[in-house]
């Protein structure tokens, strides 16, 4: 079928070239001439305006949205106006579910269909496929079903899970109806949160393994530092990435971001291109407050994130009042690096 | 080769079957005379005894122990005097490191060498083979190779990582010799303990996904209950094996233990054979306790490790002191149920 | 001076009551007939309607609002239109502070004054005093000095902070104005929540101590259980209540939260009367909200929160799950109790 | 009563002041000649030996030990064999319970006595007392009850707790014999842990005030960073000294802690002589470990712990790991600054 896409940066590009692999056709859009021209000659149909997208779409319209979040409301509102009652909108970008109830209730009233859709699978989406989270009215999710299956990845990239045969429905195909408007971000967003716990579950295992020589370190011995008790049990030198290469076969803990992990530690054993500041991009924090309204404990995914923000220096004031209490009640002197 | 192999329970019969599909010879023993029995007729040489275990194996000998952590000493005491110099003790159990940095060298003395290995592979080590991480002396973990090569998965289970060509070593076939003594179940155990963490990770996030429906329960009104400020937001009844199951393809959480999961939700969508009384097993502790002595920071590791603890009833005197904290400063009751 | 007051319970009387000793004059009302009745024999004037206590009240008029959360912005809603311009809406209840921001300018437009404040003190403050913490326009604040400070603690309930002889300010005095609409509840919030992570670490550490006896139990033996390594050192019986009265002179962790706990400790040594099952009352949940959107790392108060969820079986769900991924990679059974 | 006390730094002089102003004698000793004429200055009788210490006490002797954890067990082997059998040693200084099980052990196959007093109350000690905590054989403890009187708090510095009054002991007049050998520093170690989480709770507190301007500050809007939806909740700049100071007046957060949090943020506002870098010293980790140890979840303790490690930098490999995930699956670069 033919879609238009606006939003011509890494993923909606790629996304345009996995279709289009397909079979189907896409409309192309983006601020940037370059990126349109770059689409055609990869063989979208470039469309200079949004006007000339609309002109270019048969009815019902579908237009999938891959622009950053905060772009998103813009977007709509320039493009509602070209289009037709019955026509639909994707969001496929990374958008916090409430708004897309908003949005939904808005675009509704002007008789268009919002579909929203989380995607997972970053850079390596063109090559393995999208996973896809969806979120809308059936009819309109329906109709786009062979948009989501040229997106997903192949059902046999994974094995079947035992006893799968007679369920049916899409999940094993790599996109999934999840529900109303937001259904899709926020599953979506609770997959990041996991991502989140995930990835941070690893490194802490690591920094472990990292500091396991820890004996062997002439320890500096003041009233201020707590001496190992038994240092000669800390006197291992691990190679990380050849541990974690191991742990990909066979293990309990095998995963895709383990795989990632062992290439990273192989490429640059101490990781001294990095700083460790490390960013969050808006889901995990969703997530947290969604958990918090929901009263579900997550001390995994809570500490997951307070330590992001720890990594980036946010801790710095309350780590200072830390060392003005001890000051003050104890007399002790920080200890110089 | 031929192998001595001590415990012949779950995982230590699965090993000999693989080890025997392989072509090596074991050697087997154990206290119940059936187990003994049952390996023999799968084509093992039984042993009614630890003296007719060691007449049969030819010098240097190599046992593998696959008894439980609190059985090791004992049955080390037993095998060693039954032992020359030269020979090898495996302890493919979960042991705690410490014990086998003690062991080690209370078998050295005596002339034997000692090799802890670590295995991950639970119940479905026989078919998909057993990642092993390796401890002790480079002579003997050398000599053992084909061993360790046969109870591991194939390197094809796994893709290789990228620029791997280059590095040798066994890490990609599955087990890695890590150091000296103690160094496999050391890295054993943070093994265990990033589990924890991803278990926990994922527990979580499909927690927040069950509850995403509290908006539609009639809520209680009290004080002592904060009522959800917009309740239309949590309003989703997500089918969670689906969830598990469309994240399995193309996801950035992708794992073996999502795979897992996804089974468990299918069979059983609400859970209901399990009352959520969690045990740990020691590795988890001796992780957290690891990082303490490091001074490495692990909260979302031991945030993990607790929530266990309190799985099982363990905060309830905790939980009753902050009840009767409320009670003296705000004249709050708890409400029941 | 002379102040109307609406919500007769337990807080609303007990401050008209300091009030009144104080020398102010308190007009009532409650939706209580009795409740009017019973304050009126304790000096303040009644008022049978809203009406009535706008009339019983000289211009400009303030009005202090101490009912649930819930209810504010329906007493607002009444109350507002029998009130002139230059009148003073005060929040003395535990209100959201982003409701503030929104009735301070709802408010506004009726040339309405809205002062939130954030109280404590809990049953002890008609004896102890109240601490406030006060938001909105300086002079309505200003002119309700008086009432503020007759709520207050006395100086001298505290010994003077050295150095504070200069600094002036009504801190010292037991009330403090924070900043515009919502500071006084933003205050409090975060006073809420700090109070979650003192109690957490007092019930957290006098558990510790209740179990330091977990030696001497005959632990039950078994491969889902991980035995003490030395028990002989988990053998102490601790009196609970002596511990926490001995910590209430002279050491570093004194406070007046322990005090009460010292107290219910001697009532009841084994808290038996309550089920652990933990209210939270908002303030600790929009105070962690607050962290997140500050970046600001909150782990401890994070934790402490998503603790009070687990007292409440919230976290049956996910304890389950971990059981289920347990079963499915190790074949573990859940122990019976 | 007649007292040995060896160690005359900070914490030992101090107690040898209020010992003697309470008509206590002191003999006094240090490596520091220095350190010991001071004393003798001040009224102890000075020992230029342990020789001279030990002939200078009357049978059976008493001998208070105030050196480094880390000097404890080389001060008791050179002490011994200068006492006899029915003397008593004190350790008054911050020692591992486990290390003071062991001590007794050894010693009391000498005919010694050992006693373990963990003490709380800083550099405020001599003018307030010191809280003790104590354990060891009754007999012993018995014996230098005036001692720990004349070292205690006066009870009047707290009022009484409601109840009190017929439960006898000395819980109230500032010491405790909380049980056996290890039993006074096992409760000086938890008393350390609550300390702990006490303080990280006011440190996050506070730092959610200190940032509640985060909506004023123009935000760097990138792909990495997620902006604030609503800035305007976020415009308050508050006054922190104020704040503990009211805090100090009647909340339910009023603390010792907070008495010098409140003294702290007064003399300097911003914290600017403090880097953040807070060293723990060891009772804290071992709190965990108990804790860990009896099954007993101390989410918050737990939280407060990593937290001060995370403030040395001791994050910054599993920080570094992170960005690099991020950066392999989704092609993240980390922000600098």
């Amino acid at each position: 079928m033919r879609l238009g896409m606006i939003g011509l940066g890494r993923m909606g590009s790629n996304m345009v070239r996995r279709l289009m692999q397909a079979g189907h056709e896409c409309v192309v859009f983006d601020r940037s001439d370059e990126a349109v021209q770059a689409m055609v000659e990869a063989g979208a149909i470039g469309a200079a305006s949004l006007d000339e997208l609309a002109a270019k779409l048969p009815q019902p319209r579908a237009v999938w949205l891959m622009v950053p979040a905060a772009g998103v409301d813009a977007a709509l509102g320039d493009l509602a106006p070209r289009l037709a009652p019955g026509d639909t909108l994707i969001d496929g970008g990374n958008s916090y579910y409430v708004d897309d109830v908003r949005r939904a209730k808005e675009l509704e009233a002007r008789g268009l269909h919002y579909i929203d859709v989380g995607t997972s699978g970053g850079v390596f989406g063109l090559e393995r496929g999208y996973c896809q989270m969806i979120g809308g009215e059936p009819g309109p999710v329906k109709r786009l079903e062979p948009i989501f299956a040229a997106l997903a990845p192949p059902m046999a990239s994974s094995p079947r899970t035992p006893g799968r045969e007679g369920k049916g429905g899409t999940a094993e195909r790599g996109y999934l109806h999840c529900g109303g408007a937001g259904a899709g971000h926020f599953v979506k967003m609770v997959h990041n949160g996991i991502e989140y716990g995930l990835m941070a579950a690893y490194a802490e295992g690591l920094s472990i393994l990292r500091h396991a020589n820890a004996g062997k370190k002439a320890g500096v011995i003041d009233a201020e530092t707590t001496p190992l008790r038994d240092p000669e049990l800390y006197s291992y030198d691990f190679d990380l990435a050849d541990i974690a290469e191991v742990w990909r076969r066979g293990s309990v803990i095998s995963s895709w971001l383990l795989d990632l992990t062992a290439r990273e530690l192989l490429e640059q054993p101490d990781l001294a291109g990095f700083a460790g500041r490390v960013s969050d991009s808006g889901e995990g924090r969703w997530t947290v407050k969604a958990a918090i309204d929901e009263s579900v404990p997550t001390p995994v995914l809570s500490a997951a994130l307070h330590q992001r923000f720890s990594s980036r220096g946010e801790a710095d004031f309350a780590d200072k009042l830390l060392s003005a209490m001890r000051h003050a009640f104890g007399g002790h002197l920080e200890r110089k690096e």
